[in-house]
């Protein structure tokens, strides 16, 4: 039996890096993908945290890029030696969910396991995975990683926020998430990019990004700020990246009646202002992103140079250095990290 | 001073009518309305219930069609003697919001007081109002009526829910607006709509409104039933015309991955299911109908006989028996009542 490195957590605060199996071909849909790339995402941060329960053990990580190593019978279109983006919610790209565009909701959903690790087991390969012709620059890869979560869970508070060309978005939060909801609401075709942002390298990557105003206030301060830059009137649509009750309060403030806050931040301790949200008609809309969805535009749009979400990542390290990793971006020492096996 | 009889409010299921001074022009954007035909709203039951504060006294009624009687010097297009819609929610027709058909949420928003009475003010009748060509016949006059609030209503929860041709529309709700809303579904040209009713004279107009199913069962009961209708996969659109917590919870669970819940009931008691609504993409829009925005689409189908939302009324009386259509709607024993002076 093949033997790998693998990311487990233990405990708050106990990231390690564990001999353990590599993964098997278990069904006919299974591929097996050697990762060349994988990183942490914001949502680890809340078990690294102790604010989501675990066990003691379990891998973590669900972002990655990489090479097939091998496929099940049953998986046409990849063959050991395709580079290959793994959307960290696998679907059949099938059924009435994935039919709709909503892949994350599929019949047959499943997640990276391990993808902070040597290999991952990706189910569903078929209807999950998306390949380039050829290997990849190195350069573009971390532009391809982000398209595996973080930049299609942007792309995806956009789209659920409704922005439309010549629109104002406020964007609130300005994690890795946040600051590629940026980018796809500039690339969408927002007129106004208003990014909520009160660190200096975030507010550069949000520029670089799209963001035509930053503003640095928080709170009521913040919100009046983006009313004062909106004439009175609010934003056309708002993407809520964090996922806290005090970042929901503002994204509903914000807002224009009639505007829809896109939501991605998976809520912890979110009551949502329901009265206020019926008063001025705004409304909410998003969840968990579905990448496969968006991946082809995504891969065009950052093959043709379009975009360069890669810019997230301001930090690198080797995999056995994840632990590292977790505390730099719990003590927000990195925006994002992406590990090299 | 000329007097009027108004209907007013004095305390929980107090209901009278008062002679009060008639209503006159303050202010140059005002209107004066003879009041040819009111109603009593579903929300005229929260006071009446004693969940909604009140000072003894108050007036109570918002919907009602009538004359001019006569209008502030900044008004122009209507003149004494035309035949007006009056939005419950009055607007300058001019503002951003109104611009972005907001019209509920107009920097100028005023409501109508006293509609249960002889005479209404209209505040900003210029941007309100909508009028016909002369006097309308007296069957089409509960229709037009109906368009004053409660088709307008029925038809934001279509529109907010993203109902659109093809569509599975679910409607949760048998009241008036829940009925407005099956009518509003099936003439946006949803497939099929599923009316959430266990009254069999709601269940009946529901269908002549086009309903293609009803399911009479509620809670879990009923939401399985919509499952199984969709072959497991839920609704399009989900119209939620209530406004408790359990009819907001049933639409939220009835709704497909990525579809909308629309919703037009003010909340009482309503704790959204945001974790839910996140793992299921289910998103939620909605508020207070911007009346005026949809009024000449609804007159041109009222008018065209397309379609006849005024069989929502199904008792008639004179305005001196206010308070027993009161209590005919609170006991259910009518769904909604017109009143004539």
């Amino acid at each position: 039996m093949r033997h790998m490195r693998l990311t487990t957590i233990h405990g708050t605060r106990d990231i390690r890096l564990e001999e353990r199996p590599a993964p098997t071909l278990d069904e006919p849909t299974d591929a097996i993908v050697r990762v060349v790339a994988s990183c942490i995402c914001g949502s680890d941060l809340w078990p690294f945290r102790g604010e989501n329960d675990i066990t003691a053990g379990d891998p973590i990580g669900h972002e990655m890029v990489g090479v097939v190593e091998e496929v099940g019978s049953q998986v046409r279109s990849f063959k050991a030696g395709d580079f290959v983006i793994a959307p960290f919610c696998h679907c059949d790209n099938a059924c009435p969910h994935c039919m709709a565009g909503m892949h994350s909701a599929c019949e047959n959903l499943g997640f990276t396991v391990g993808g902070q690790g040597e290999y991952a087991k990706v189910y569903q390969a078929e209807g999950s995975l998306v390949k380039t012709d050829g290997m990849p620059d190195a350069d573009t890869i971390p532009s391809l990683l982000s398209l595996s979560d973080v930049m299609a869970t942007g792309w995806h508070a956009a789209v659920a926020a409704g922005v439309r060309q010549g629109f104002t978005a406020v964007v609130v939060g300005d994690g890795a998430v946040g600051l590629c909801g940026v980018l796809a609401a500039a690339q969408i075709g927002a007129e106004r990019v208003i990014a909520m942002s009160r660190h200096e390298p975030r507010q550069k990557i949000a520029t670089e990004f799209g963001a035509t105003e930053v503003v640095p206030e928080r709170d009521e301060e913040g919100e009046q700020r983006i009313l004062d830059l909106t004439g009175g009137v609010g934003a056309d649509a708002v993407l809520e990246c964090v996922g806290t009750d005090q970042s929901m309060s503002t994204a509903v403030k914000v807002a224009r009646p009639g505007a829809t806050v896109g939501f991605v931040g998976a809520p912890h301790g979110v009551e949502l202002p329901v009265r206020r949200m019926f008063a001025n008609n705004v409304g909410l809309a998003g969840g968990m992103a579905p990448v496969r969805a968006y991946l082809p535009d995504l891969l065009e749009r950052t093959l043709a140079g379009t975009m360069n979400p890669g810019l997230v990542f301001d930090m690198t390290l080797p995999l056995d250095e994840v632990a590292e990793g977790y505390r730099a971006m719990d003590e927000r020492r990195a925006i994002k990290v992406l590990l090299q096996p």
